[in-house]
C-alpha cells in the first residue's frame, strides 16, 4: 500500500508542469525513500529523470517497492482540481488498477475524491552513472529560460560554449544570428543569481532549441539551474527541488 | 414608449453576459413592474427566465406592455462600448423597429448613440409554476461554478446527490471518477458562504455538465446560487439579483 | 558608419509596435539630423512616415546618408531579446549587409550581440508638401483609439465630422449604427486630456476603420493625437514623439 500526504498542492504541480509537455504517460516508482521517474521523450531524444525523497511529503509510507503507470495529462487535470490551500493525499492500494487523490479544503467543508486510471507501461529504471563533464555552469534558471526562449526567435539550435570567463549561448540562421555572453560572478548579494563556471576544458557543443526550451518548463522548481557538458557525454539540465530531490534532463550534442 | 436610465453599465453588462451564450436571439418583454425574458436554448434542452423589477433602473417608463427582439450578441457589442463610469439610457418608441442605447461620459463631454434594429422573434411569456422540489441547496455561486468546472476535465454528466448533511457532485469517465463533498454548514461568518440544505427527501440525479456550465455564467450576478431538485420536475439553478431580479435556468434530469 | 545608443530600450520597441502590423519590409534612412521611414501598406492604401530626431538618441552618429532596409518583424523579434533596463547599441558598417544590435544588462554581465541581414528595397524619400487642412482635431490618443475598437463593432467605416462644437464618429451597418459625439473642451485640468478644434471650413468625411485600427497601434508612443481633415487632401493621423520626432499615416477618404 502507497500513502503520501503534501501539506500543499502547489510541488506536486509544478513537477508534473515540468515534466508533461515532455512525456505523456510515465511510470513513477515508489520505494521507501522515496518517488522517482524516468523517461524518454516520444521521439526518443531526450531523458528525464525525476527524483522525490521521502521527505518532501508531509507523510510517505510505502510498504513494498511498487510502479505505477499515469497518464500525464489526466493527472495534471486532477491536480488542476485541488484548491491552492488543499491538503492532499495520495493512496494506492496492491493490486488495485487506480490511484486516488483526496483534496481537503482548510476548513474540511470540502472534501474531493479523484480517482484515476492506472496504466500498462514498460519501463524500468536504469541506473544513470555519475558523468564527468568538461564544463559545468550554475546560473539563474529565469535567465538561462529567457535566453532559450530569445535564440529560438532567430534559430533552431544553440551553441553553448564555455571559457574559464564566460558562458556563451549561439545562434545562426537565414534571418541573421546572436550570441548572448554570461560572464562568470560568484561574487553577487544573492547566490542564486550568481553565474559559476567549473570548468576542467573548454567545449563548444550545439544542442536543439526546440528541446532547451522543454527543459525549461521546469524553471518554476529552482531559482538556478546547472548545465553539465562533455563532448563526448550527453549534457545534464538539472533544476533541483530545494533538499527534496530534482528534475534532470539528459540529451546528446547534436 | 420604452425609456430605462442605468447609473452604471455594469448590472446589464453582467446580465446579458449571463444569458449570452445561451440563447442567440430573444424577446424582452417590459411591463410597467419591470422587464423579463424567457427563453430555451437553441437545442431545447434547457429555459432560461430572467426577470429585472423596475426598481432595479434609475429610472423606468413603459406607458404599455411592449415586446422587444434582440440579438443579443449585437446587443452584448453595443454595451460593451459604453464606458465604466457612463450613464445609460435606453430607448425604444411605439412602432419603431430600432432601440436606442445612449451612453454619456461622467463630464458629458463624449456622448454616445447606438441605435439597433430589432428583430421579429415568435415566443410568448409562460406561466412557470412554483414548484415543489425535495432538496433546496443554496451554496456560494463561485464553489459552485469550480465544482462544475472541475468535473468537466474528468466526464461529461454530474450526478447531484443531497442528504440532510451534504450534498454530493460526482462524475465518472473513462479516464477516472470523481465526486466533490460538500458538507452542510450554516455557521459561517459571512452568510453568503454558507452552504445550506433545505431537505424533504434525498434526491440523486444526473445532469449534463455543459449545460452547468453554461448556467455558471450567471456567476458574477450573485454571491450565493440555489439548486432546487426533485425527480420529476425540472431543477432550477437560481442566480438572485439583489433585490431587483433573478435568472433562473431549468433543466431536466437526464 | 552609424552607431546609435539608446539607454533604454521602451522607445524604439513603441515605435516598431507602430507600424510593424501596417508594413513588413522598409527603408530606415539615416543622415545626420536623424533617422526616418515612409512605406505604404502591402495595399498601397496608407502612408506612413517616421521621424526620430537625432537627439532622440543619447548617442548619435551617422557618417554619411545610409538606408538600412530591414524587415520588421525580425527586428521586432530581436529588441525583444532585450530586457527592459538593457542599454541598446546599434551598428552598421558601410557596404556590409548587416546591422548589429548590442544589449547590456546595467550589471554589464549579460552582453547580447545580434546580427541582422539586411534587405535591399527599392524606395526613396518623397517630399511631402505641408497640406492645408480644413479641421484639425487634437485629441487623447487612448480615447481616438477606444472610438475606433468600438465603432469596428458595428461597421467597416467610421465617418469624421467636425464643426466648431464637436467632431462625431459614426457607423452605420445591417445590425444598426452608431455615433459618437465628442465636444471640444480645452479648459481641462491636463492639456493632454483636452479635444481641441481648429477650423476653417466644416468636414465629413468617410474612412476605413481597418486601416484606423491600424494606425492607432502608434497610441503608446503619445497621450495626444491630431487629425487633419480637408475634403481634397489626404487625412493626417499624428502622433508627436515627445520633441523627438512623430509618426504619421496618411490616408485618402473613401
Amino acid at each position: 500500500m502507497l500513502e503520501l500526504h503534501l501539506v500543499q498542492n502547489s510541488l506536486l504541480k509544478k513537477v508534473l508542469e515540468s515534466i508533461k509537455d515532455f512525456v505523456t504517460d510515465a511510470n513513477f516508482h515508489y520505494s521507501a525513500t522515496g518517488c522517482s521517474l524516468q523517461a524518454m521523450d516520444s521521439s526518443h531524444v531526450a531523458l528525464v529523470v525525476l527524483l522525490l525523497r521521502a521527505e518532501a511529503f508531509e507523510l510517505y509510507r510505502c510498504d513494498r517497492n511498487i510502479s505505477v503507470g499515469m497518464n500525464l495529462n489526466n493527472m495534471s487535470k486532477m491536480l488542476e482540481c485541488a484548491g491552492n490551500d488543499d491538503a492532499i493525499r495520495i493512496k494506492a492500494d496492491d493490486g488495485n488498477d487506480t490511484i486516488t487523490f483526496v483534496f481537503e479544503s482548510p476548513t474540511q467543508r470540502k472534501v474531493s475524491n479523484f480517482e484515476m486510471r492506472l496504466m500498462d507501461i514498460d519501463s524500468e529504471l536504469l541506473g544513470i552513472p555519475d558523468l564527468e563533464h568538461h564544463a559545468i555552469v550554475k546560473m539563474p534558471s529565469v535567465e538561462f529560460a529567457r535566453i532559450c526562449k530569445d535564440l529560438s526567435n532567430i534559430g533552431d539550435t544553440v551553441i553553448i560554449s564555455v571559457t574559464r570567463e564566460d558562458v556563451t549561448f549561439s545562434t545562426i540562421d537565414d534571418i541573421g544570428s546572436a550570441n548572448i555572453v554570461c560572464s562568470q560572478n560568484a561574487a553577487v548579494a544573492k547566490p542564486e543569481e550568481a553565474t559559476v563556471i567549473e570548468l576542467n576544458e573548454p567545449v563548444s557543443l550545439t544542442f536543439s532549441l526546440r528541446y532547451m526550451n522543454l527543459f525549461t518548463k521546469a524553471t518554476p522548481l529552482s531559482n538556478t539551474v546547472t548545465i553539465s557538458l562533455a563532448s563526448e557525454l550527453p549534457a545534464v539540465v538539472e533544476y533541483k527541488i530545494a533538499e527534496m530531490g530534482h528534475v534532470r534532463f539528459y540529451m546528446d550534442p547534436s
